[in-house]
């Protein structure tokens, strides 16, 4: 089925305790259609570049199935930028630039052919410009995800909730669901979030993995991976978001059991994320790569539990 | 089988968001041995009290078949007494009041009828001190567990090194494991931990879940369940501890597999604890809260993944 992505196509220069890049390839669309990639085929975006975003990087879209006629590349602007340095625990960072460029005044346009998508991922943008989006559809999506984050919360609360009101799920951070909801408890936040509107709410917690929560207070939980070396932690939480929405566009199934298998294949692929600079672990990804983490995702929380007798 | 746990018997003081208790029965050795006797009939403390400690708290540790020949009472001697407060997050606490009164000159003893012991749990005390009672039993336990904290890696780190040479089985927390293997890797920190006697190492991470590492670099993970309400943290640790080796002490089954259920249970039983102020909740359990509450906790984790095909 088909999927449509609104989100950032960008240059990041990244420094790690481990090492630094010059400017790569970043941006949420990016990393969400790249990891959608492995699960369907039919993805369009919807994004905006100046025309310094070089051709290679166009072909890696491409080269990912990823219908890239909806980016609109700006004459003589110049592509959103961000350079961020991470500490040593690689849960906090430092940006040192963040230059809009191109993305100040973006005006989002779907393309005619982009029309009857049926999943919809909105990643993290301004909320007006994430609604413009859905706005222009002509018939709603079957399932329409939204991304945001702490700083829209800061300076665009109306607009975000007028946002989130309009989505089936919401995926957000766990400092950023207790900003949201003014609630401690992850608990008590999801339930005071899913009454804005969202079906469901995944709370991501990094390195300490994600949760999945319903209206009918089901709840699931992802681990992530312990790992032997995190390398560059950006883009995990927007890859994440695009293998979940990649699996379930590609499986078809709108339940909360086929959720949690979403939500693991999209931990597996930011556990792969990374490992690497920027985009370079999963840009070329072999399946038994994956579904050998996938396996180990598993494998980590698998037990055989039986009933103690009582006592 | 016979379980021998080493650890305090004090009162505690605890002031929480949500509430205060006076003076209250708490130490280590009295969650570990509360949390154990929900599988094991035999235990056996060794600890140390005053005069001041009430017939009552006696009777608590009694009515779960824990053997007190081994605390001895300091004629005229105060309690272990500990006052602390818990921030908003729960997760910090500032200690108010430490008074280690009678464990200050704590010199453990072993009684004869708590020899052969099988299942010895060292919980958090001073290093020499636990490898006091381990060298007064004649033959060696079938598992050693041992508990540790911080302020023992800051000011008894050789003699913490000898006692843990001695263990199979190491608990600390994330921070304690990066501080004492000096990586941020939860993974490399405990394969460098493995190297210093431990056969098994658990990484606590309290609402975060825990970690089992083995030396085969096996890895099992067990979430914590997200609660409504967290009213007081005190004693977490140490109930998972007991629950633990409890679980072990009761199965007789030392594998990895067996281990995991172990775990399993002690968040179980530790997910109890924190819902009410000190032992409160698990002080009179009834086996179908432990049950329902173990289901939980696997429901949270439970997916059926099948294979994606090739790409």
């Amino acid at each position: 089925m088909s999927l449509l992505i609104v989100g950032t196509v960008a240059f990041d220069k990244i420094e790690t305790p481990l090492g630094k890049t010059d400017k790569i390839l970043g941006g949420a669309g990016t990393y969400i259609g790249v990891a959608a990639s492995y699960f369907t085929d039919i993805i369009n975006i919807v994004s905006v570049v100046g025309d310094d975003f070089p051709d290679k990087y166009h072909k890696i879209l491409q080269d990912h199935n990823i219908n890239t006629n909806g980016i609109q590349v700006v004459k003589g602007g110049k592509t959103f930028f961000w350079e961020g340095k991470y500490h040593t625990d690689m849960n906090s960072r430092d940006t040192l630039v963040t230059e809009l460029n191109v993305l100040a005044g973006f005006d989002p346009v779907v393309p005619d052919n982009y029309q009857n998508c049926e999943f919809l991922m909105l990643g993290n943008l301004e909320p007006n410009i994430q609604r413009k989006v859905l706005n222009q559809l002509k018939k709603r999506p079957k399932l329409v995800v939204l991304d945001t984050m702490n700083f829209w919360m800061d300076i665009a609360w109306e607009a975000l909730l007028e946002t989130i009101s309009m989505v089936d799920l919401l995926t957000i951070n766990d400092e950023e669901a207790r900003q949201m909801s003014g609630e401690y408890s992850l608990v008590k936040a999801a339930r005071k979030i899913l009454t804005l509107g969202p079906k469901y709410l995944i709370i991501k917690k990094g390195e300490h993995g994600a949760l999945l929560f319903d209206k009918a207070e089901n709840c699931f939980f992802a681990p992530a991976l312990p790992l032997e070396e995190v390398f560059d932690p950006t883009g995990a939480g927007d890859t994440f978001a695009g293998g979940f929405i990649g699996y379930l566009a590609k499986t078809k199934d709108l339940s909360f059991e086929n959720m949690k298998r979403a939500i693991i294949y999209g931990s597996a692929l930011a556990s792969l994320t990374v490992e690497k600079f920027g985009t370079d672990k999963i840009a070329y990804l072999k399946s038994n790569a994956l579904n050998e983490r996938v396996e180990r995702f598993k494998a980590l929380v698998e037990v055989d539990i039986k009933q103690i007798e009582k006592f």
